[in-house]
């Protein structure tokens, strides 16, 4: 049986899932591929450290050129993660015309562009199915599955950590900061969590996802991020009441040669899919004009689920390799020749509905005031609840509106901030009403 | 530009669904393949209707043994249905060297082992991804994104004609038969709907998906089958009270060397994600020993989503073709030599949890012969809900049991049956209380 040697340079958490299934699953593995995956090296700062593993004497080391530079080694696993040594693994393995698989959706998102060319001219893949949405085969069914279809949308819940909190926020009551506490404590979030909890991992998946898409150019600078670190229980309670859950959502949208690319806390239907996805788990929504909606649900992150996306990609490159090719299916989805600057629509464009919460005073008129402001930015208001609740001296009014324009709803909102009316700054929060 | 060319015998829904997309998505298809498909011939027996599309002279003819003879075509779209001429098109196209993808469950249930050997010898492939689920991925999720985890439990709902009729009965408590003329006057349901409501074509489906997950010959005969038309609104308002919902279930687990393959009416917790998906909806659960569980969800038919599917094997194919090789991915995910006839463990041996309902008289002493004739045969009893409501003379008896055996069940029921405390046939309904 023919023999196909993977290095992996950094045996964390998800190097070593990949390292544990190719040692547990090693018979399912090679009774479906037909050759046998070989763990040749693995590289890390820590060898000492008990994996589960009987690594043989040599198979580790603390050196990961030691795997690149391995003339044996035919695909190359970074799982370093980061922008710093992770790239210059990549450059090292793709210049000795190795293929490369990486879960690193930060380095990609910054540095794809001009890595995937490379790997391009150099015959070899550099495969990141394990970076957006762990197990779950995101990348696989764009890229192949929805060959034959115009993609119009992407929607998906991308980060574990924030849906998480989010969850907790909702089944519990409890306050951001609490239940960022309880993440931290089971491990589900960072001591310093902004990466997560401020939406820029969910951004660098989306930047990436988008690409494959519509076929553009990697764009991370102009997609639009907002966290989730504003969001409370009575936001929460309001929203639920009204019939829609709060998730922190990556929207993609394809319109007339442009593309909405946004990253935000996002009131979804119940009826909508992504609505129940709680806990850890990630699910995403790809839109076609031949699938209509389709959906993928999974564990988002994880050693091994992680482990096997990047096992997926190794097979699929093992399975090139047997047939004597290289790049089969293009990286980023279209050949080369294909892939355009598409720009992304800046955020005061886009159209969407609204919720609003204003804290005010409960005084005759102010209800008046704030939705005459809100008619002369063209904004029409859907519904209007008020409770009797007492906050922060005031009382919370609740809002729902019609499609608008975001610019207008900031020149809106910063007008009714100027009012003397409200004891607290306007909460504004995207509804999403499309999907399924 | 290279161009590979297609035949298609069927032009009904999916055959149409197929050149639509492939007329109107021409663009995105070569930019993202970097090949030209082109549709060659289209055989039906009626090639005078409109089907949208603007045909060449002489692109369709009436004869399908024209489309399997044509030495230009490499892959041949079989999409005729049945077991009849579509096996002769199939073996025909075959021994023609020809590559062939098909949606037609019924017949790879049938004829299938023989059929994919037939393939292998000639060294093309027989792509069926059409087959199972409409547009989700779910033989490319199994062969390719799962190769390296041992995969222990599938569980689906495949047949979106049961889940139309079972969400209608769900939100409208009408009965079977109203609920099967509505979707058979919305044209959901054929005319003489067996193959549907009475679980058939789920069961094809689970055959092949079955023998994809666990290397096992297709095996339809040993699969058990209860179809959806004995469920009433009073079963789906108990099983609601209670937290679940009442779907057909396609369940497929291995387990020491055995597998479980059973298509049932299933009552599922709402915790789990299959419980949410309504109407003409498909969705399934693939359980992996890496990913845990992962949920794919999407229109399980129709003309565009399942063309979406048939032309995500043709592009497969095609890339094959381009980078001159034969059969890529083995077609029944393992390699020949490893495929198994695994047993499928009899119905009456299978353990799960159970719902009854019971119609019996209201009278002191009936329930503790009913508790008695369970706990004998080792069923215990996990809750008891009586209602007032009278029901053809009695009163309904719901029981909720923990995990028994199915034997022990039939004979407690048929005892209790024997019994003269009841006024109707007792209802059994089993409880799938693992998963997402």
């Amino acid at each position: 049986m023919k023999k196909i040697n993977i290095g992996i340079v950094g045996m964390g958490t998800v190097g070593t899932g990949i390292a544990r299934l190719m040692v547990q699953n090693r018979d399912v593995i090679s009774a479906r591929l037909g050759a046998q995956l070989v763990l040749k090296k693995g590289a890390d700062l820590d060898i000492e450290r008990d994996r589960g593993i009987d690594f043989a004497p040599g198979q580790l080391t603390t050196d990961p050129f030691a795997v690149t530079d391995d003339p044996d080694i035919a695909i190359v696993a970074e799982m370093v993660g980061g922008t710093g040594i992770a790239k210059e693994v990549i450059d090292r393995a793709i210049d000795n015309g190795k293929h490369v698989v990486t879960a690193n959706k930060a380095l990609l998102a910054e540095h794809g562009n001009a890595l995937f060319e490379k790997a391009e001219t150099k015959g070899v893949n550099l495969s990141f199915e394990a970076s957006v949405g762990g197990c779950m085969p995101i990348i696989k069914t764009i890229r192949e599955t929805l060959i034959s279809n115009r993609i119009g949308a992407v929607a998906g819940i991308l980060n574990g950590t924030c849906n998480y909190i989010l969850t907790r926020i909702t089944n519990e009551g409890i306050t951001f900061a609490e239940a960022l506490t309880d993440a931290q404590e089971k491990g589900y979030a960072e001591a310093d969590p902004t990466l997560d909890v401020g939406g820029f991992d969910t951004a660098h998946k989306l930047a990436l996802i988008s690409a494959l898409a519509y076929g553009m150019k990697i764009n991370l600078d102009d997609i639009y991020i907002e966290g989730i670190s504003g969001i409370t229980p009575l936001d929460i309670e309001f929203a639920r009441d009204c019939g829609y859950r709060i998730k922190l959502l990556a929207i993609s949208k394809f319109d007339n040669g442009v593309v909405d690319a946004r990253i935000h806390p996002t009131m979804v239907p119940f009826s909508n899919q992504l609505s129940t996805v709680s806990g850890t788990m990630n699910a995403v929504t790809l839109t076609g004009d031949g699938v209509g909606d389709m959906v993928l649900f999974g564990h988002g992150a994880g050693m091994m689920p992680t482990g096997t996306a990047a096992l997926s990609d190794i097979a699929d490159i093992a399975r090139n390799i047997l047939a004597g090719g290289g790049i089969r299916v293009p990286m980023r989805a279209y050949q080369a020749a294909h892939i355009r600057e598409i720009p992304i629509r800046p955020i005061d464009e886009i159209k969407t509905h609204y919720y609003f919460r204003f804290t005010v005073f409960d005084r005759p008129g102010v209800l008046a005031k704030i939705a005459g402001i809100l008619g002369n930015q063209d904004i029409s208001i859907k519904s209007v609840h008020q409770t009797e609740r007492k906050l922060d001296g005031g009382v919370p009014l609740f809002m729902l509106t019609h499609q608008a324009k975001e610019a207008h709803v900031k020149t809106a909102l910063k007008e009714i901030s100027a009012l003397d009316v409200s004891t607290q700054k306007p909460v504004l929060i995207r509804i999403e009403e499309s999907g399924h």
